[in-house]
Parts: structure tokens; C-alpha cells; sequence
């Protein structure tokens, strides 16, 4: 099995910015949570991140070529007004979850619109670094 | 160990009502699911089902006097407009999660704004009857 | 045939309260109509009601077992709000009208939003308490 | 007792467009169960069908001159915006039933808002060819 | 002179949840400040708590039939979207005041509406416990 | 110097509908004012009445060849939607003067809108009849 | 006879700013056509011009003591929200006309909606200077 | 092939209104153009304009019974609010294409929302008059 | 101690404008019962009404050097829309209770927006003149 | 003649996501397309996709520099939310047309907007891959 | 060259109310900064406050009549709703800069809209007290 | 001091777009205004320009660790639309000032709002290329 997981716009940042929100852990131990689970499950994950809207959608696009079975994406604030990524988003026929680090719902009011949901197959969201590995498990239990 | 799990209205009607929508799975089957999952975690699950609101905010409140550490609450209908039922989870010291087994993203507008989230520590959705276990596992990662 | 009429919160007061807008019957006359109405189309017609959301969906969830055929509901001021009874009703697999006594288009702005009408078969607005009975000729006409 | 029974733009289309919102029947069969109605309870009801708004306006107002002691209206897409229509109504000192065969609240957005409701005395909504039936049921009533 | 207190759902968790907005003093010192009140005015007043819509419906419909000459009603949460509620009250012919504990203007927005406040004779806001002796004093003002 | 007065649909039922809105003088007794106003002032003042929208755009249209120098027009209820009677006198290069009798700020919300003020060079609101003749003076003043 | 003009903030300066909208004529020749109509008219006309909203109420109210007939107001930009003299209009129980000398409705969005006009027996809007003249005509109908 | 074009209110006077936003060529050019594309392309071009609204719909669903293959319609301004010119059009099986002139996102903001437009084929916008040569070149590829 | 009662525009007109909305007692006898009030608690009330939104604004700040402990405020019609009102409230750290003597929610839309409201500690809302009384008893209870 | 045609995010997808909404024919096909008209109109034609916002402004701002004479844009889902690129296209002072191969009307609502649409010259939209031939029509209309 | 430093509501209150938004600095602090800067620059700095917003329009009406050059304003809470204000500002002929001293984009959401600004030539916004220094150097590079 | 000046979207086009808006001078004079003042108040000032939002937030990201100080961004049209952006602004822990070269509050509606303008410490608005200068002058007052 392969999957590949994308992390929007100052993911990267992660454990630098903002630590009361998203906590303490940087996006290279995100990346380590990863890597352990997939080889735990014995399945491949890619990952990415990127600042850049096309470029995400570029990498969204390469996963119709290369054999990718699901998708867990984090579009950080693209999640608010990204239609294009939605759009690369539903095309692709297979699973796909989207994961916030942070309970949206309890921020500013413009997190509370998420115009690439309506395109995925489910959410989860304020888990913490946790949600892309239950988002991992959802995906096994749905490609098995 | 011990969590609650609270249905809200018209989810004792599962795999009766709208099966293109919530599947054909009824609720005796994600009952046997919860308790398969408290036995293999060896955790204690309570589970609770009520079309009234009253009722539902009764047993949340039961909950602060009985030993439960974490909820797990699909709401149903009243995730939409029960302020009481807001109030009764806040009021609640202890992770909450939230699930909808459907993706309300692709649904009705009206089913687009929770308001119960912004007072939960985080959501499942979209995942189906499996997004219940993946809450247990969200709690067994946050209280252990 | 078998029909239910449901009734919800406050119309047990009919005329008691607000006689300029409800008329001067009460609810035993509106259940007098009905009972006559049942006798002389030679059907069954179970009545309802309750001031409690709960105990309304749990009556709707009834029918399902209990051979009705038809639901005609006055869901009071629960119209307004009550996705819950909306999709009580939405699992129901008959034809349901809605009924109100007064003109609600006429009334304050609130009221001229009815969240179960879009799951309903039908309506009947405005023409007193017989509305009930036109809506059990609808009935007839539908299920004949 | 006379009657007058309007019909707006595109009603003379029934069962011709849109069978699958209007049902198969078209105006003529409507015509023929109105006029079978008025014999039966021995009552006049005349029949106008028009897709012009002043010409529906001219009709209401004739009413006032020509003994008609109710309107039954189905102003069909003008029940969303015509005020002028409204104000023919309003001057009117008699019943007005408005009729629509779909339910409207099922359909697009526009159509849950009615301007001529407000100045009827009730509406029939949903329940086919038969609502005008059903609506002339309820002039009797009134009138009797 | 008898009059009623009606608290709505979570005010029996008064002194237990949200010390910050509520204060420190539980439902149990709410009653005794009461009937206290009660006994130095030498008047009756009734109490009752609920977390149902319905039960405070009907609690409030009784006392139509057992001599309340007065309600003072804290309908927490269903302060904000009970339109049954309201209905129930606006049925009630007698003096009715809404008291709220804390300032509603300084929380969250949808707690800036309120759906009874138009079919009561007034509001008491923000003032603590106090609140609920000011409206008895309200009360003897309006009914002596 | 050549006016045109052009009202809108229901004015013709001055005097008839709503008394109590637009008093008691009806529609031949408007004409007679204005044609003794016209007499008064040695000018010609053509007047026009339709229920229907098309035709009231046709009359505008004609007003462009036959020499017509202003044009008061009372649009009735389709001050409030008309675009299309809008762009008719946003065609004509002459002063435009909009009357309403009734003075609309204190009616039905829909009735604060007006979609034709924006074209024309004022409006006279609220002043019973006597509004069309100070609308008279208003054009002796502007052409004179 | 004794009328009162009010001319709201910033009027002073007619003919000094914004030329293109209020004309060349500045606010002394405003007051020369009042004092010479009324002088026509063989009335008294009081004048009074404030950019201060306490004052202007002060000089309303005053004028329920002083033997005003009739208020002729034109309240500047408080227009848009000064409910203060709007109340104060309110309780002035004689004819009063709102005058705006531009014709609002041709600019700014803010400019459309007037606060004071409901209270208002009607408006002259977008008529120039002459506008008060035409205030003054309708007056002496309705008094005399 | 035979293709209808329908031109709505105001469009006769193409070349006299408003010149800087519709050019200098009138609605006879127009009707040249189109009749040279009609022989240019050997094929049956009607034209129709109306004012009334009424009369269009009347037009709209002759061409379904006169052999018409497609309908290009510029609705003027009823394209912003005649949602019974849209049922007539949803009611019609063929291709239809809606023009306009100029382009109306540049104007005023009532001009931004098409009801028309959701029942048509597509759009033409902004591209002058040589818009319905090129709608007729769309029906050509769309219908051979 | 030593309070202070604020009146905003209008105020001092009490028993002369819409007693309908207010009761028939004046200004004086406000006064006159505030003064039994001090009397009575033996307390120091100062009053204060004016018409201007600056004076009202000059009397708070006034309060910050003259010993004042806490501010009974009714702002009249500045209570919806004055923010400095709001911010010179907002800077006296010292109870403030709002008061209004009719049921605001009762009346016209836009008095149902409170702008001070979020800056006082409280509001006491359609209890009549007794409502100042309330809002002193409050107070004391707050202070002492 | 030199003219620029721009394809935005995911339009390298034609024919392979969502063929039920753009049909069945793919990138490379609509670049054949559009080459073929080129060399039968005998012109230049650039074309230029990119899943990259920036990328797009910086290729229009390379347009004011390389001789284009007109800009055919596709902006896809950059339609709704790019005001980066509707200041880009603002800046060349040439025809601009933008081009949707779908009715965009007939989908998502929010695929109504269109914030490039007020700064380009016209619109083709729902004609299929054939609205950029008739763009390139409309082109040599307006350059020749 | 002459400038008016004009503070509106509150203002006065500057170092004493509210330190955590506004600083510890209090009025005379910003006027000795003001009075320094001008002796620095060379120039004249009238300065002004007011709590009235009367007041206020008539010292810009009077920097009409006294050489003022440049007007820095900061309009307080005026800024948000007193078009009386901007049309008087609307009126002077001459640069204009409004000044906060905190960032207005972090507060409430009220104090995001400025009615001021759009006919002041900028704004310098949460810059401190140095924003007023700043706007006097933006003055002297317009007007040197 | 190290200070970095960002320019978005098509300010690499000032003095050749719009420059009616923004001026006749380009992108190159405001770089040499810029390092003008670097040198005369001895710092560095680090310049960037692009029309891709990714880069514009990668360039955010490089400031955290490179020494910068204080940020300077006019984000163009990204202002209202990037939450990526406001998002990687956020995490800067340090001043950042916007700057916009025309007064945005005169122009499209869509340019009132700042989505990025609630994370940094103010603005300088409409003061022309003057404003990046005033933005280092309060740059060096805050950092020194």
C-alpha cells in the first residue's frame, strides 16, 4: 500500500511558531511519527510540504501517475480559500482525509470554513500530531 | 480506564434510515464494535443513546460523577443548534471528541456548522462506524 | 389504512392561549374532527402530542414498526429549528404533510422558515383545524 | 358560489416540461378535474391561465367586479418576486389559497420564498393536481 | 402572592462548572437565597430545574392551572434558539421575567440573542444571584 | 410644456383597496386633479395607468418620440424588482420624477427598496395626491 | 401658521464644498428662499442649522413648546443613523417632511437607507433648493 | 436548421439609450447582422423583442412546438429577476445561449447575478453585437 | 456611596412623547424617585440627562474624579449605535448597570443591539422606572 | 497577429478528472485545437499552463513585453478568489476574454463568482473546448 | 505651514483608561510630542480634542477659514459610524490623515470598518503616538 | 538593524499598470528610495518582489533565521485573500508594519478588507511610495 501525505503552507514551522497552538514537536519529528507508523504497518508513505499552492497541486497531480492509494492532507490556511487545490482534490479517485494539528473550530472564525472537506472523504481535526496517525489507520481500514 | 460514548437522535435508526448515507451497518453492530474495542484495550466503554436533549445532558453530567475521563459524542441533529448541549460538554473538564460518521461537508449547508466542536478538544468525520474507534484511540493516546 | 397525527409543543393549549391566532377550539374539539373524520373515511388514525422533542422523534421511530402508512405533523415551533424531528421524518419511507392552523407567512420572520417541510411530502397552511382533514383527504388520495 | 382559479407562466405546460417535478398529467386534465369538482359540489369555478403578470393582475381585479368569492392562485415563478401581484391580492376582501403542486421547499433556494403567501389566507403545497382539489375543499369550508 | 423560578439546562451545575463566568456559589445556595426571599416578602415561590425542553414546557403550562401570578425564568442555553419555549410563555397571561447570571452581551455572539426576551415583560442581566431577588422585587412591584 | 404621468399596477384600485393606507379618493379623482392642475398651469400633462410592466416600458419608449419634457411616474409594487422599467427611464434624457402617496419607509420592509430612484432626478414620498402636483411644481421648476 | 427648518450638520457649507453635488447656491440663499416664501405665503418660518445632533434635538423639542405646525427637516448625514432624533421625531406629534437636496440614491451605499424617514409624514428627495419650497407647499395642503 | 433569437426590454432602443455602454449601431444593424449570418450559414434565423415579460414566455414555448433546434436569448434586464423566463427556458430541450452585449460584470452590482443563466447551455458576455454571430457559431458546432 | 444615573436623548420628554411605550409618569417624578430612593438607602445619587452625545461622554469622565462608585446609565437612543459612549464607559472601573424602561426586544429591530451593553456589568430591561430603583438596589448589593 | 492563451490549475487534467462536467477530450487535444485555428486565421498563438498563481501573473506580465495583442484566459478555480491575477490582467491594456469550458452557473455556488470577469473585455462561457475558438473569433473581431 | 491635529472621543483620556491597548503615556505627553515636532519642523500644529462630535465638525469647518493646510486626525470611536464627520472631512480641499494609535485590526470586529477613511488621503494605524509624527513628515512631504 | 521590505503581487509593474493609482513612478526608484534611506540612517534593508504567494512566504520563513529585525510588506493583492501569508507573518516574532502606496478604503470593496493587517503591528495607508520611508522611520523608532 502507498500513501502520500501532504502538509500545506508553514507546516514546516511546526514546533517554531505559534507552540501554544500547534505544541512543542517540530515537522521533522511529524515526518519521524510517519516513518515509524508506515514501518510499523509495513506500507509506504511519501511525504511533502510545501508553501506553494502550485506546487502542492503538482504533487496532488503526480499521485494519479505513481501509484499512490489514498491521501492525507494538512493545507494549513489553503484549507480557507484554496478552491484549486479542491479541485485537484476531487479529482483523484481514491480515499482522502484531511488533518488539522489544532481544533479549527475554537480559532478565528474564518478557520471555520474548510472548502476542501466537501471533496474529502472525512476530517480530523484538533487530535494533534496524532491525527495524521489515525488518519494513517483510517486509510488501512479502508484500501484493506 | 473508562470512556463514554453518547448517540444523539435517530442514531438507533442506523442501517434503517438513509443507507447510501450512513451504510448498513445498524447500531447493535457499532455497539458490538465499541465493546470488541474496550475488550482488546481493556479499557471500560459505557455507551448511551437518546432522541431527547434533556437526556443526553443528563448523562453528560452524570459523567462528572462517575469515573469517566473521556467522552466521545456524535451529536446527531442537535450538533447543529443544541447550545445545551454545548453547555453540558463544556462544562466538562476532560478530552471530548467528537463524531460524525458521515462527511457532513457534502451534505446540507445547515449540516456544515457544529456547535458543539469549538467546545470539544477535537472531530472524527466522514470516517464511517470505524470513526468511533479511531476516537478511542485518539483518548487512549491522550490520557495514557 | 393507518394514519398518525402528531402534534407538538403548545398545542395542547389551543384555545387557551393566543385565540386570535389559533381560533377558539381547543384540542380535545381538534381531536373530536379527526376521530369523526376516521370513522367516516373508515380508517385508523393514532393521535400524538408533546411539548418534548425526544418523546416526538421517539413516536416517529414508532411508525416505522407499527403498520402506520402516513404522518401528519403540526411540529409547533419545533418547525423552525428541530433537525432532529427532520430527519426522524427523513427516514421514514411514506408520505408525511405538515400541517399549520395559522398562516405562519403572516406571523413574526422566524416562523417563515420550516426545517422538516423539505422532508415532507407536502404541506397545508393556514386553514384552521381543517387542515388536519384536508391533510388525511391528501392521505387517501395518496395511498388509494 | 363562484370560484376563480388562477394559473401563472408556464402552468399551460404541465406534463409537458419537467415531468419528473410536475407529474405526467397536463393542463387540459387539470381543467377537466376542476370542472368535474364544480359539478360535483355544485359550485361555479372559473379557470384563467396566463403568463403575463399585468394580465394576472387585471383577472384579480375583475374579480372584485364580476361576484367571485374566492381566488385559488398558483402564481407559479412569480410567487418568488411579484409584488405586484401581491398588492392585486391584498386588495382583495375575500379567501385566497395559493397552490403549488411541488414542494417547493425541496428545490432551489428561490423557491422557498414566497411574497404572495404573506396576503393569502393559506396554502397547499406538494400534493399535485389534487392541491387544487383540496384547496377548493377548504373554500367550501370557509365559505359555507 | 405565588410566583415560579424555572432554571433551564446546567444551572443545577452552578458553583461546579465555569466558576469564572458563574461564580463560586452552587444551585443549592440559589434555593435558599430564594425561599429565604420568599420568606421575608411572605410569599410562595416555586422551583424547578430541568435539562429538557419539554419538562420546562410543561412545568410552565401547570402553571396556568396552579395560581403562579408570575414567572422568573432562566432558560440558559434555550435562551437562544427554544421557540417552543417562548411559545409556552407568550401563552402564560402574567408577568414574566427572564434573568440571566452573567452579562450574555460579553460572551460569545449567539448568546447576544434571545428568542423568550420579546414575549416577557423584561430582563435582568449580568447581576449574579442578585438577579433572581431583583425580579422578585420586580414582581411584588408589578403585582401589589 | 408636455408631461407625462405614469402609474403602476393597483393604482387604478385607488380608493378601493387599503383605505387606510392610500385614502379615500380614488383613481378618477387623481386624473381630475391633475388635468386641473395642467388647466392651471397652461401645460399638457398626458397619464397612463397599467398593471402590466411591458406596457409601462412601451409608454416610456413612446414618450422619447411624442415630445413628452418629464416624466412622474408612480411605479406601484414594481418599484421594488423592475430593472427593466429602471433601464426604460435611464434612457431618457429628461427629468424623472418618482411619486409614491403612501410613505413607504413605514410599510413592509420590501417596500424600503427602490430600484428606479437611482435613474431618476428625485422623489416625492409619503405626501398623499398632492404629492403628483408638487411633483408638477417640481418639473415647472426644473424645465422652466 | 409657524413652520420649523432644520438643516443638519455640514449644510452651513452649501456652495462652499462639493459644488457638483449641492448646486452653486449657498446656505444664506437657502434662507432667503424660505423667508421670501414664507412671506409669500403669509407665514411664519423659523430656521435653525446645527452640526451638533443634541442640539438639533434640543431645537425639536423646543418646538413642542413654541406653537410649531409643522417640521421640515433635512438631517444631513445623521440621516443614516442618528436613531437619537429620530426619536425625538417621533414624539413631535405634527406633519414632518424629510428634504434631501441631492438625490441620495444616485450615491454612496450608506446614503440609501434613512433611520429618520419612518417617523417622517414623507420626503421630498433630490429636487435642489427648491425641495424646501415644495416641503413648505405640502405643509400648507395638510394644515389648511 | 432553424434558431430563435429573443431580445428583452430596452433592446429596441440599441443605438438611442445609453450609447457609451451599448455603442452606436441600433437594433436594425443588429437585425441585419444577424439575417446576413442566417444566409452567410444557409440556415433559419427568427428574431423576436418584447418588453413584457408576459410575451416572451408566450415566444418561448411556441418555439417548442415551430421546429426551433436553439434559442439565443439576451433577457435584458429580466435577466436578474424573471425566474419565470428561466422555467419557461428549463422547460425547452434543446440548446439556448444567453448574450449580453456589454459586459455586465463591470457595472452595476445587480447586474452580476444571471437567474437565466443556470438553466442555459452558456454564455456570451461583453463581446458587443458581434456576441450573437458568435452564439450562433456555438449553435452551429453544437447542432451539426 | 455615591452613585450616578445617567439619561441619555429624550428622556427628559418621559410622560409627554408615545406613553404608550413609556407610561404617563414624567421626567420630575423619575427624579423625585431617585431621590427617595438616596433618601431611603442613604446614599449620595447624582443625575444627570442630556440630549448630546459629548455632554453624556464629559458627565463619565466626570465620574473618574468626583468620587462616583458606580453608574446607572440609560442611554436612550445612543444605546445602538454610540461607540464613544461605549469607550468612555469602558474606561471607569466601576459597576455600571444599563437600564431601559421599556422592553426593547419588544420594539423596532434595531433596538434589539445593545453597543454598551458588553461594557456595563449589567442591564435591567422593561421593568419600567422601577427598573432605576432595581438597578440601585443592585448596586448596593455590589458595593457594600 | 500575436495572441496568449492561459490555462489555469488542473486544466492539464482535461478529459482525465471529472469527464461528466468537461467532457472526454484532453489538454493536448484542446492545444491542437487551438493550433489548427492558428494556422487556418493564419496568426501567432501562445499557450501557457500552470498549476502555479504566480506562475500565470508572471506570464501575463511577460505579455506586456512579447508583442501579445490579446490574452484568452482560463483562470479555473483562480476564477473565484484571485485578485492577484485580476490585477495582473487590469494591467494589460489589450482584449481580454475569459473563457469556462463548463456552466459554471449550473454548479457550486461558489463558482458563481468571478473576481476576474469585471477587468477583462467579455466572457465565453459553457460552449465547451469550442469557447476558445470562439474567444479567438471574437478576437480577430475586435483586433482587426 | 499650518496643520490641525484633531482627537476626538476619549482621547483625553489617553495614559489614564485602558493602558494595556493605549500605552502609558498620557494627552499631554502627545501634545508635548506634537508641539516639539513643530518646533523642530518649523511649522504650526493647532491642536484640538473633542468628546463632541459637533464640536468637532465645526473646528474643521473653521480650518476652512484659517489657513490649515493638513488635517491629522484620529476620530476615535467617531470613526466608526459618524458620516458627519466624513462628509465635513469630505469638504476640505487639502490632505488629510487619519492616525490610531493601536492596531484597529486586532480589536473588535466594529472597529475594522472606518467611515472616515475613505475621504482622508491615508492612514497610519497601531503605531503608537509616533503615528502622529509620522503623519505630520507624510504631511510635509505632500506639501512641500 | 536589519529590516526587510517585501512587495507582492504586480508592484514589480508600478509606474507602468494603473498609474492614475499608483503613480508614475516604478519599481526601480522605490528600490533606490529604499536604499537611500538605508544608507542615510545606516542599516540594511533587505528588498524582495514576487507575484508568487509561496515564495513571498518562504522569504517570511528565511527572516527567522537570517537576522532580520522588522518586516516591511505591501502584500498587494494577496492583502485580502492569503491566510497562508497573515499565517507565516504571524509566526514572526517581531515588528511588521503593512504598507499600501494608494488609500485602499477609496476603492473596490473587495480592497476594505485586510486579512493579513490583524498579525502585524499597524499600517501606513495612501501615503503614496512615502509610506515604505515612514515605515522605516517607525521601524527605527520601535527597534531603537
Amino acid at each position: 500500500m502507498k500513501l502520500l501525505v501532504i502538509n500545506g503552507p508553514n507546516l514546516n514551522f511546526l514546533g517554531i511558531r505559534e507552540k501554544e497552538v500547534y505544541g512543542n514537536q517540530d515537522y521533522q519529528y511529524l515526518l519521524s511519527l510517519i516513518s515509524e507508523k508506515a514501518k510499523k504497518e509495513n506500507i509506504m508513505i511519501d511525504t511533502f510540504q510545501s508553501n506553494g499552492e502550485g506546487q502542492i497541486i503538482d504533487r496532488i497531480q503526480e499521485a494519479y501517475f505513481d501509484g499512490t492509494q489514498g491521501i492525507i492532507i494538512n493545507p494549513g490556511a489553503f484549507t480557507h480559500y484554496s478552491y484549486a487545490i479542491r479541485d485537484a482534490l476531487a479529482s483523484m479517485d481514491m480515499p482522502k482525509i484531511e488533518v488539522h494539528i489544532s481544533n479549527v473550530h475554537k480559532r478565528e472564525e474564518f478557520r471555520n470554513v474548510s472548502v476542501t472537506a466537501p471533496v474529502c472523504t472525512g476530517q480530523v481535526v484538533g487530535l494533534g500530531l496524532n491525527g495524521y496517525i489515525l488518519a494513517v489507520d483510517a486509510m488501512l481500514n479502508m484500501l484493506q
